[in-house]
């Protein structure tokens, strides 16, 4: 089989400027031929998942976005409020590369057998720095795909399908029967309520309008709670006393919907035990956040007693913590399943020129339900 | 010894109306006769705890008050602000007894002979209904008091010691080596720093205002953090660096205080990581809020990365959680060091009767540091 090596890599890359404002160009750089160990893939599909844009955009105000460079070669400015820049230290004045996951063919391997293995073969790949057209990463971090599936199937076969699995898994392993989940019309919200209605697990959806909740109940979901409704709180403790959930994952952030959750826990909980306590419930309660659709302040009156914690998720620490054995059964169910419960969709497939035009840019980071874009950087023009 | 069971018992009472308010009263009633492993102490000493005004005064509107019935059995009512009284409904229409813990004489014995070897011995007591004047008692609740030691030395042997041990106690269990604590001036506080400068644990004091911080640099403090001062953040963030506390127990509840601390705790992280992480570090910071003196909403921008929780922290679960042997241990302690690293200050000794006087209730309801009222209903009229 031919070992094709590329010499350069055309490379989506984000820089924070201590100026305060945000660069996203293209650049081309390098590639360097494989090691031993190695592989060289030619990237053919990569999401652009909510977990990106905060490394793409910065948190910038996308309303002082400006267009310049050529058409091959696009540049995107955009000014960085400043309450947000201070938390860009570690970052400053260092082009990044971005996009975490992604799928396509590998071109060229090193000698190793492990190696020699892949070549031309479709792989999926973790491991950051996506958007681009050609990638040389270690094998182990790619896993072939099934002999059906493109590698638009394959692109999202880490981020969703892992962070899904890792809900019902910290679930299971934290004492807990059935589990909330906020913006669950999402792409992960789809697979998530496939895994639990194939794993018979209670999950109860919050949504924030109608029509995601009728998607929603036409793949089969029981429980969903619109929180536009003004009988949402009703809604949701009916459902809570109904599932038994006492844990969360809130995609939100923002607001004050982590901490009515918690509050209609609690009223689940007092509907259930006996007896007044001047503490609350004993039931333990617990959100986790796991994203920030809702930048804005958390905000909550503590009207759930004393037994209920909020906290981060993240996908990366959570798998370090379970350990290699149980990541590695995760990702076979995730390649057993790619193109069912796993499957995803994309509403545009744009190249990384078209991926750096505002008006794509403006679409894909409004994190609109159902919005979802595809960067298929073999298209784009070298 | 002479066993002189009296009949009856005043006791202070407190009941939230389905109208609205909240009514405290004195009521007497009966004692009944000690079962084979029961005593009865006349209560001579009983804090009024932070802990201990939920109950009592059920969150009322304080500047609705008003004093009724006679000088010795005074009444106050006071109104119940609406969001307060949705949280009541375990506890509507039930007269109900206050006071957490106590200390007294034992005046009467059942036949066992672990409560006959009680008789006539100093005893502190937990289990709720203090603010009475003979409270019938399991031995087990008792813990007899060093000969030295008066009532008022051991009324306030549970609560606070055992909540300031449980604070280094859950630091340790939970892999943190040093601690901030809020609202550090409290007579918990105060415990808190003795406990820390004998253990050799770093502690960083929270405070409000410039003279508490020079209380607790006269008992040794050495990290003190004054919010009201403009450099309040940069001191924090430089307390952490130097102590690297990670958990936080936090007293006051709402506002945004508790987010400043995982905020300042972030920073601190940074200063010792290397690289840029979108993410934030990888240091996990904990602030368990045990106390609500603001009872405003809690307010955070998540401005510290994925890594961090909050949530509640109360004594009896975490007794619970330690067992019983771990729990005589931290108890043993307290005996041993009740008149040093465990003693209590009081402002005030008040009878039953004054105790429900308005101008007393303004005082020991603002939960102002060194505030601290005592209860010696041996002293109150019958």
């Amino acid at each position: 089989m031919s070992n094709d090596n590329p010499t350069n890599t055309l490379d989506l890359r984000s820089l924070v400027k201590s100026t305060g404002e945000v660069e996203v160009s293209l650049i081309e750089t390098p590639i360097g031929s494989p090691e031993e160990n190695e592989v060289v893939v030619q990237i053919e599909a990569s999401p652009i998942n909510p977990s990106d844009l905060g490394l793409l955009l910065a948190a910038a105000d996308l309303s002082t976005a400006q267009a310049t460079g050529t058409p091959e070669r696009p540049v995107v400015t955009a000014k960085i409020p400043e309450a947000a820049m201070r938390g860009f230290g570690a970052r400053l004045d260092q082009s990044l590369p971005v996009g975490n996951e992604g799928a396509g063919t590998v071109v060229a391997a090193g000698s190793s057998p492990a190696a020699q293995d892949l070549l031309g073969k479709k792989v999926s790949l973790l491991g950051g720095g996506m958007y681009t057209t050609y990638r040389r990463v270690n094998v182990a971090a790619c896993m072939p795909l099934p002999d059906d599936a493109s590698a638009a199937d394959g692109a999202s076969s880490y981020v969703n399908p892992l962070t899904a699995l890792g809900m019902t898994e910290t679930m299971r392993r934290e004492g807990h029967t059935a589990l909330v989940h906020t913006a669950a019309a999402s792409n992960l919200g789809q697979m998530l309520n496939k895994i639990c209605i194939k794993d018979g697990i209670a999950l109860v959806n919050i949504v924030r309008k109608p029509e995601q909740e009728k998607l929603l109940r036409e793949i089969g979901a029981t429980h969903v709670c619109d929180s536009s409704s003004p009988t949402f709180m009703k809604d949701l403790i009916d459902a809570l006393v109904e599932t038994g959930a006492t844990i969360a994952f809130d995609a939100i952030g923002g607001g004050k919907l982590a901490g009515q959750i918690l509050t209609a826990m609690e009223a689940a909980a007092v509907q259930k035990e006996d007896g007044y306590s001047r503490y609350g419930s004993s039931t333990f309660k617990q959100v986790y956040i796991y994203g920030g659709l809702n930048r804005g302040p958390t905000e909550f009156n503590r009207a759930f007693g004393m037994s209920w914690s909020m906290g981060g998720w993240l996908l990366m620490p959570f798998l370090q913590k379970i350990g290699d054995e149980d990541t590695r059964r995760l990702k076979e169910r995730v390649s057993a399943e790619l193109k069912t419960t796993f499957a995803s969709h994309y509403t545009k497939e744009v190249s990384l020129q078209e991926a750096l035009q505002l008006d794509a840019i403006a679409a894909y980071a409004k994190h609109s339900t159902g919005e979802k874009y595809l960067i298929n950087p073999a298209s784009s023009a070298g």
